[in-house]
């Protein structure tokens, strides 16, 4: 928790700056809002028993909750983050932390905007979110639905059979593309030819000379969804340059993501150079239809968000501190009151009360008579950085005894000097 | 939301003060964790569909969680607070902001200790929480389950309806004696002469003196656990004025917690002149065998803790800011970058980025052009102090337009003094 609490602390530093409100959601949903938001997924949804009222399902992730909200709000423009835990039943790997009960981690614009201006800093929050967590080298990697939808067309898939083909694509970065073309062919009922044609696409990837060098795809040129797609990104690129992030980015054709949502621009972080094999650390998109699907008028709100993988992020931090052997302290303790000798267990809560009063982060053990040696080993195992210590000498001097745990110094000085020593010491 | 944060912040700084780390436990359990844990209330709890697996339910409050939790970690000593919703099927008053789900925030220290010494720390901490969230005055009113026991015992309660009488006993903070006498009598099956006599006993408080005045009850003193409980309420007295607390206590016999689990010391927090009646802010006590309950060699670790009522805080407080038109800012915002001419937005953009990087929480309007009045109203409606006007002149001379939001005011500066200048503004 301790190391939880730092990420989550950087990440809702970097949301704040970017002026992020944040809301929360109950934990439970109405069945029927969930329903038909997750494709194949559904089936991994908790449902509540039915003990009489609502019918209840445990949320799956906050995008969908967070569309219901601003339906029901009626709101039509926030700037949010939301951090919470979802529910899936599946059967994740706790070997590597993973949990059926898990963070999720997310910041969304949502209102009625011009275009790529709000994507942009979606891209620009990952990174800044990214470096400030200091995970090492990694890169945002960027599509577009309009152009994979231009693609696919292009490669003769029937307009029906895109999401279908996307969610096999999405599987791209954990299979081989032997193994998706034999799903798209197999599953998806795609022939051959297309999906071959599909694959010769999907493995590409660069920068924005990408986007001219599509442009010369007079086939691909033929269908507006490819070269709207391609204009989206051609700005996208031009802010991401404004922002300063370009060098963090790769256009990647290969990108699908596998929520059916998804109108826009998509993106997704990966860590480079990762032998833990992480996968992704933060991935998002515009979704400008969901909102609709909750309103009675179907009256959608255009919005762009991000999800930052904090559970993977968690495991490769921690894992990073392991190996540097560094310990996370796990409470902020100042100071400990010990005593040096028997019986003086009202001296430490006389003392506590003091410190307690000015602010001071402090401890006692709760037994009354506690070896010193004990007391003192506690601290350095606690990683506490100074100690008090009573006697019935410093008792009769009106002094105190001042350890610094590290350097195991000592000094006296008068009770009266306390604090104003503590504070300048800390 | 960012008033709530903002009281769980003090309190976790509370809590931090006294050394203590956190911890999570996972929204469910196992069904059979919960059962027989609440009494009567058990039929409120959360069941999860049966959809294979295990058998489980929503977590009822985290005190039962906890325990749980330190006798399958075999922790034997702990001090842990833990701020999270729990779900209860009643029927709450939605309209006084009280929900199926709520916050609870529990402080508690665990482990074999010597009498009375955490017990009155966690009631330090309740006044020291309840000093920093500026609620009003309070007292704490304090109790002893043993003294109950004895007093039960000493009117003619048999000793296997102790725990009914109680509870029903806990409802005259809402209801009056007279309704409680019929509860005892008519539900919980106690002669009335028996109910009379608890009636005398339990409408005595006071402060220390009670102790000493029930002494002198030589009926009552012949009960062990009578006298048992008066010695641990001289020493809790004894602490509570090292502590620096007795002022804020209240030693009160009509004290009795609902739960079953409590086995010394209880306590409860009220306001005083509350005409809103809010009723109890904080309680808790000790409860030395739960943790028992879930260890196969029914090895148990001493308990106390105390759970502050967070959502009736919220309340206290949102309805006091209300009365004093204070308004809550829902974001930090320092700084809005706005233009004062047409397609100026990619100039915001390239000052934005600068800002970030220099840690400013900074925003803008998402639209490429809108107009300058709009842009200041919107700072002055979300209290964002400091706006950063950017026009063509601005933009040929280098410099910028800072305009103070409250007093209006406005001086041009030259771009490469900017941030400078901002820090020394906020």
């Amino acid at each position: 928790m301790a190391l939880r609490l730092t990420v989550l602390d950087k990440i809702i530093a970097v949301f704040k700056k970017h002026g992020a409100e944040t809301i929360d959601t109950p934990i439970f949903e109405r069945k029927e809002v969930l329903t038909g938001k997750y494709g194949e997924d559904s089936k991994l949804i908790y449902d509540l028993k039915d003990q009489g009222g609502e019918i209840l399902s445990l949320r799956y992730d906050l995008t969908v909750p967070f569309a219901r909200y601003l339906a029901m709000g009626k709101i039509s423009s926030i700037k949010r983050y939301h951090i919470a835990k979802v529910y899936r039943r599946d059967n994740p790997s706790t070997t590597r932390g993973r949990y059926r009960e898990f963070y999720q981690c997310d910041f969304d614009i949502a209102g009625q905007y011009d275009p790529m201006i709000p994507d942009a800093e979606c891209i620009r929050i990952i990174s800044e979110a990214l470096q400030s967590l200091d995970v090492g080298p990694y890169t945002i990697r960027l599509n577009h639905r309009l152009l994979l939808d231009g693609i696919f067309a292009a490669c003769g898939v029937p307009s029906n059979k895109f999401r279908a083909v996307c969610s096999a694509i999405d599987k791209l970065d954990k299979n081989s593309w032997s193994e998706v073309k034999k799903e798209i062919i197999e599953e998806k009922g795609l022939d051959e030819s297309s999906t071959d044609k599909i694959g010769i696409y999907v493995s590409r990837f660069g920068g924005i000379e990408l986007i001219s060098e599509l442009r010369k795809d007079s086939e691909l040129m033929k269908y507006e969804s490819a070269t709207k797609g391609l204009e989206s990104m051609e700005l996208l690129y031009k802010y991401c340059n404004i922002l300063q992030v370009t060098d963090k980015v790769t256009f990647d054709l290969s990108l699908a993501r596998g929520l059916d949502y998804y109108t826009g621009v998509i993106f997704e972080a990966i860590l480079i150079g990762d032998d833990v094999g992480v996968g992704s650390v933060a991935g998002g998109g515009r979704y400008d239809n969901l909102v609709g699907m909750f309103d009675s008028k179907h009256k959608s709100i255009p919005c762009v968000g991000l999800s930052l993988g904090v559970e993977r992020i968690f495991n490769v931090l921690e894992t990073k501190l392991n190996k540097e052997g560094v310990k996370t302290r796990t409470t902020e303790v100042e100071v400990f009151v010990a005593t040096a000798q028997k019986n003086l267990h009202e001296e430490r809560m006389k003392l506590l009360s003091i410190l307690w009063d000015a602010g001071v982060k402090a401890e006692q053990s709760y037994k009354r008579n506690v070896k010193l040696l004990a007391q003192l080993q506690y601290c350095e195992e606690s990683g506490i950085p100074l100690a008090i210590i009573i006697g019935e000498g410093e008792l009769a001097r009106g002094e105190v005894t001042l350890r610094d745990v590290v350097s195991r110094t000592e000094i006296s000085i008068p009770r009266a000097h306390l604090i104003e020593e503590i504070r300048k010491r800390l």
